[in-house]
This record gives structure tokens, C-alpha cells and sequence, in this order.
């Protein structure tokens, strides 16, 4: 290994550039911490001609991945091209070719991470992934070394900045989903397609690596159950307000009696839960574990240099780890079969918004079929739209089963009085209103 | 080593009690992380006969330290005693004895931790102690590992739950310092003698310890300038509140330019700043690094579980480092000469809350004053106190020198129209307000 550690790089974009600049910056803080120079011998790039945000000898580059995997000389591959299926066979054969692999492609762990996990092991490699879940934040390191003597029971996300930039932007300033995605982009926090974040789906694929490394579970990505916020209306945001919930897209893994559940939705936020507070652009996750109670990790969940000082720890605790000769030796395998909860094992809080005929008893028959479900209400409001010759009923459930809340969802259609199902959504934190005594009836 | 790891135990009070349920509860996690078992095999205390709130058989205790520290068969000493000169001499002989330590004791780290860190290095031992600051919150972690990559510019912390569980009843219900202590006596957040607490000393080790990792750099308990919330009047909380700032014990590190400076003291901290949600006993380490920008570490800073949790994962790391033959690799030296900042380098905001004489012309006298020193205001509250012919003026200053500010309070008392400088606080956070260009005269 001499004085030096050779880096390939795959990529040269935000996340790229980031990491070359980061480690050019550092150099003096790697040479003290590890001992040896870090060196970035090789960048695979697409595009020889396209010019670059970061300054790089152009012999450096190349456009033939084997140029970097095959080179004997390199020791760890950081992996910021994005992409999967090709981006995957790369890895395959760098952790054939005895490399070791740092990667921020949360897209590749989310659906390939126990593949890989296992091609690392067997090839005796490191395989780190921590810029792939919210960016700057150590999350995945909290998780697997500052927790590892608890049994955590469960992890709520605000993992996606572009959602959560439109959230604020709706509730603190009233303004449309629309005009909200319109400005985020403006700004650079949404993409010109945004749907991959409106839709939960980027949400989702941190959830599935964030529950599989604190279940010890196999989760895959099509066991995170998703909806996005594309749909959501201000109104059920300024009702939320007033009952003192906060509208955010909640990545949600649970764990009890082996039984997981693992879902991105939006969901109303008591204002009194620490991740309520999170605003803007942010990521944090909630972690609560059995014997060290709530946590929460906050930070910056993108951009060029928080990613990148992620793929660098990364990077620092592979060569730490090959400096003491103890590459390969870390890698997660699952230890508990996965069960999945179904949806009368799944229970929560649920806020409701209908619209119904403004008539006389029409509350009546609705809290009559939700009674005969066994669901009791927390909160009620009523508020006729004269104009429309209609009410709007606004209720929030006590906790419940999410069968029985389907089940009055679908009852619900059938009653005449119900003109329509306008919304309904999870409602989390709750429970310390309820301790402290503050449940009030409206 | 075997297939057994066996732990001496210096101690069996509320944390001691934490780690020894921790370790039974978590043997099955345990053996899976670490491939062998760990075992308490004796534990020190200082009465035979005290009743115990955990099950123990009562031949593994000792009351002579001896049976532990020049036990063979014990691998790891785990310091749970509290105290310093006695169990700093402890520590050095289980070094000594090749003992790897972890302790959860601040004010011994405070003190001796350089000298600690330099025993276990000369002896190939590890020493950890994540639990010695904010409790079940991984931030050494955090620091050392998770923004390896990164230079760190500031480290504010709520690092007390006594004084957070105190400000955060003043600031909601109103209440004064006296019944706030008085309830958080009686809630077991405070103790009988909760000198250290609340005089900021408690605080103040924490930062130092802080302050050391962050900045790589020999920080001494005495370099932390304290003062603590025992004369903080509710007056000042609630002009703060009008202002948009939250009263909060904070401990402050920052460095730049190879310049240091570390200090606990009551803060009106920004409402837009992350640690102003952290409420009630949970404590909070917010981290500025020059490339990962803002990160928040949140969770429970003290209680028996959540303090063990930390015991027990750095407990967890010294057997992976004794597993995998790479102990003693990871003490931490301090990289830079320390260099403090005079009161002309430090800046910041600053409120001042000063009683005038009620006439003509008096703000007049006291801006000019400011002028002359070149502060300017950044927010002006004038309130006329009738029945008592004086003025309150409340004013938060720009940025200034902290000497430029200190020189304003020594020409205030000569001011004749001044009848008393009732209080002056720091203020934190303001920036993001400046930028959004919100700042407003009252």
C-alpha cells in the first residue's frame, strides 16, 4: 500500500466534484488520520468534452470503466455515477477484482444492497454506503455503531429534501403544491422531473435501507408501501395546523414482535415530535430504541459537499480498515426472516375529510358506522359550506386498526350522506398530547 | 479471548445497574455482533449490604479494586464509579495491567483526558467514552467518524438536562428559576445539589471534551468560560420571546483561524436556529463543518438505560478491536497548539437590558455612547416603568467585538441617566433572520 491509496472514481458530477475537492482540501487531515496521501488516480466519465466544475488533469479521465477496475494500482472505487443495472455490474466486478467500494447510489443499495453486501463479503471487501441515506447526515453509522448495543423498535425519516421544501413552503406561506414544486425548482431543490421525489419513491428507497440495517431484515423496495404528495390539497395542511399537526412525507419503518412495517406517506406530525421542526430542504431521522428512547440525527439530505464528506468518512473508514488489516470483515447479513405486518396488524391515528349533505343527523350516521367499527374519535370538526349546501367533517381517530379505518373508508362510500371522501392521512406523535392530558374535543 | 469476553465493572449506581441489564438483555445481539459472549464477571462497589435495583449474585462483587484490575481473565474495565483522583488512579493501573477501558465519567475526562488518552496509546489499550457526553447520543461518534472528512467549525450544544428541563419551564409556563429547580428536583432532573448543573460546570466539562475532539486540540477545563442560569430572571426570557429567541444554557465552541474559543453560558438563541426545539431534559449537539454544513445531534442526555446504551456500543467497539487485533489504534492526539481568543477576538450579538432614568434625552445619551464604540442596534424596546419614574430599555446589538461590548458596559455605569445594567446575554442564530432580510426596529 506504500505511502499513497489510489482512488478510482466513477462519475464526476455534484457528488463527484464534491469528493475531489473535498479530499484535494483535506489532504493534510487524511495524511494525519490515516497515515498515507489519498490520491484519486482515475475518473470514468461519459463525456471527454464536457467542460467540469472542479479543476482535473484530463489524463486523468477516462471513458473505459476497465481503465479504473482492472487497474492494479487502485484499491477503492467511490461509485457517484448513479445509475443501476450498468453501475452494478461495475461493482460486481470491482469487488471481483479485490477493490473495495464506496457508494452514494441509493437507487443501486436500495434494490441491490444484499447482493452486494454479500458479493463484498465474499470477496473479503469494504462496501459503504452512507451518502446514500440523507447525504451529510452519519445516519447509517449512528445506526450500526452508536446504537449497536440497543434493539431499535423504530425509524421515521424526513429523508427527501425536495418534498420537504415544498411542505414548508405550503404550510408557512400558504402558497399550491404547485407554485411550491415551481419555486423548488427554481432553486435547485427539485429536479425538472420531479416525480421520483413527489411520488415517495426516493423517500422509499432510503426507508428500505434504513429499516433493513436497523431490523437486521431483508427488506426489499417493494415492501415500502408509498404514496407522495402530488395530490395533497392545502386545505387538509391548514386542519392539520389547527389540530397542532404539521404535514410532512414520513419515511416510517416499524419493528415489534418480528413484525415489520415499512411505508412513506404523507403524514400529519404532532408539532410536539422533534422531526415536526425540521424545515426547508432538510433531511433528520427519528430513531427510538428500546432502551435509548428517541434520538434524532439532522442535517443537510443532498448536495455537492455534505454528500461528499459522506463518501469521504466512507472512504476514510475503508482505508482505516486497510491499514489495520481488517478489510471485508464489517458487512451486515441479515439475521431475522422478514415478516411483513398486514393491515389489521398495522394500527395508527387516522385524520379524515369528507364532505357530506347538509342535513339534519348526517354526523350522526357517520359517527354511528365508525362506533359500530370500535373507532373512537379524537377530534372533531364540523363546517358547513352554505354556498355548496354541504359540511365538511373533519375527524382524527384514537388509534385503531388500519383494516378497520379501510373497512369504514369503504363504508363510508356507500352511506348517501357522504358526497365524497375528500382525504384522509396518518397521524404520528401523538401520543404525547394524550399523556400530557392536552386531548381536547373541538 | 475465547468465546467469552469478560468485563469488570468499577461501579453498580444507576448507570452501572443500565449496562448490567443491557448486556443480559442484548446477550443474543450481542454474540451475533461480536462471534463470542460478554460476561460481567465482578463489579466493584463500595457497601456489601446496599440493596441493588438489578439482580446480581452477590459473589461477583468486590469492594477491592484489586480483584478487578489484576484479574486476568478481565479484558475490559468499565468505569461507572464517578469520582477523580481515586478512579483516575484506577484507570492508570488498568492501562497498566493492559486493560482496555471505557468510562461514562465527564469530569474525569474533562480533567485527565489527554493524560488517559497518552496511557492507553503507551499501553496498546482503547479508551472510550461516548457516554460521557450528552448521554445516549452518539456524538464522539458523530465527530470522529461520521464527519472524519470534514473541518469543523463550531460546536454548540444543550448539553444539561437539568438547566434545559429548568428554561424550557420558565419559558413555557412562566414559572420562576426557584419552582423550575424546585419541580425539576422533585421530578428527579435535578439533583438535591444541583450546584454544578446549574452554575454551567457540568456544561462546561462536556464542552471541553467537546471542544478536544472537534478541534483536535488539548482543551483544559479551565480554558471554558462558564456562567450558569441561577440569576436569570423571567423579565429576560420573555423580552427574548417578543424578539424571537429562546433562553438556552449553551455550550459554544468554535474555531477559526487556528483561534479558539469555548464557553457555556445563558443564550437567547435564534427561534430559527435547531437546538431552540430541543425542549425539556433531552439535550442536543448541533455541529457546523465547513463542508457539511449544519448537522443536529438529538436525544435523552442522562438516565440509566439511555446512558448504558452508550457504555455498551463502546464497549461493543473494543471487542471488535480486540477480535480483530487492532487495539490501541485509535486514541486520539491532539494536532494543533492551542491558542485561545482575547475578549477584542471574540464578536457576536449581545441583548442588554439597562433601567434609565425616565427623561428627556435618555436613549439619546445611551445610543451615542453605543455609537461612539461603533455597535449598532439591531433591535430597540423602550418601556416606561411609571410608578417607579425609570425607563426599561432593551436593545440586541449588532455584531461587535465582545471587547467593544464589555468597554460599553463599563461607560454605561458612569452614565449618569443609567440607574442599573440589569442583565446582558449573548444572542445566537440571528443570521438567517439578517439574510431573510426580516431583521426589524421595534
Amino acid at each position: 500500500m506504500g505511502n499513497t491509496v489510489s482512488i478510482g472514481l466513477l462519475g464526476l458530477g455534484v457528488v463527484g466534484s464534491g469528493v475531489i475537492k473535498l479530499i484535494e482540501s483535506h489532504q493534510e487531515e487524511l495524511i494525519h488520520q490515516l497515515g498515507c496521501e489519498v490520491n484519486v488516480k482515475s475518473v470514468l466519465i461519459r463525456n471527454l468534452e464536457k467542460a467540469r466544475n472542479v479543476e482535473i488533469d484530463r489524463t486523468f479521465l477516462t471513458t473505459n470503466p476497465d481503465d479504473i477496475i482492472n487497474d492494479p494500482d487502485i484499491d477503492v472505487i467511490v461509485e457517484v455515477m448513479g445509475g443501476i443495472d450498468e453501475t452494478y455490474h461495475h461493482i460486481l466486478q470491482a469487488f471481483a477484482a479485490k477493490k473495495h467500494v464506496v457508494t452514494a447510489n441509493k437507487d443501486l443499495v436500495a434494490l441491490h444492497g444484499t447482493a452486494l453486501e454479500k458479493a463484498a463479503r465474499q470477496n473479503k471487501c469494504d462496501f459503504y454506503y452512507e451518502a446514500s441515506v440523507a447525504g451529510g447526515i452519519p445516519i447509517l453509522r449512528g445506526i450500526s455503531d452508536g446504537l449497536s448495543s440497543d434493539r431499535i423498535q423504530k425509524v421515521m425519516g424526513i429523508v427527501n429534501g425536495t418534498t420537504n421544501y415544498i411542505l414548508t413552503k405550503m404550510s408557512n406561506e400558504g402558497v399550491s403544491y404547485e407554485n411550491a414544486l415551481m419555486e423548488a425548482q427554481e432553486l435547485g431543490f427539485a429536479e425538472a422531473d420531479p416525480t421520483a421525489d413527489v411520488e415517495g419513491l426516493d423517500a422509499a428507497r432510503k426507508m428500505a435501507i434504513l429499516g433493513r440495517l436497523a431490523f437486521s431484515t431483508d427488506i426489499a423496495l417493494e415492501d415500502v408501501e408509498v404514496s407522495g404528495i402530488k395530490n395533497l390539497e392545502l386545505a387538509d395542511l391548514q386542519y392539520g395546523e389547527k389540530f397542532g399537526y404539521t404535514m410532512k412525507l414520513i419515511g416510517y419503518a416499524q419493528c415489534s414482535d418480528q413484525q415489520i412495517e415499512v411505508s412513506v406517506q404523507p403524514t400529519l406530525l404532532s408539532k410536539e415530535h422533534p422531526l415536526a421542526d425540521v424545515k426547508n430542504e432538510y433531511n433528520a431521522v427519528y430513531v427510538y430504541g428500546e432502551a435509548v428512547g428517541e434520538t434524532m440525527f439532522y442535517g443537510p439530505g443532498a448536495g455537492s459537499l455534505p454528500t461528499a464528506t459522506a463518501v469521504v468518512s466512507d472512504l476514510v473508514t475503508v482505508i482505516k480498515n486497510m491499514r489495520l488489516g481488517v478489510c471485508g470483515k464489517h458487512s451486515l447479513e441479515a439475521r431475522f426472516e422478514k415478516h411483513l405486518r398486514s393491515s389489521d396488524q398495522r394500527s395508527g391515528q387516522y385524520y379524515l375529510r369528507i364532505h357530506v349533505k347538509d342535513r339534519v343527523g348526517a354526523f350522526s350516521e357517520i359517527s354511528t358506522l365508525f362506533n359500530d367499527l370500535n373507532i373512537s374519535f379524537k377530534r372533531i370538526l364540523q363546517t358547513p359550506i352554505k354556498k355548496r349546501e354541504l359540511a365538511e367533517i373533519i375527524v382524527v381517530t384514537h388509534h385503531t386498526t388500519l383494516h378497520n379505518f379501510q373497512d369504514a373508508l369503504n363504508q363510508l362510500h356507500n352511506l348517501d350522506v357522504v358526497l365524497q371522501i375528500k382525504s384522509y392521512y396518518k397521524v404520528e406523535g401523538d401520543a404525547a398530547h394524550e399523556l400530557a392530558g392536552t386531548t381536547k374535543k373541538l
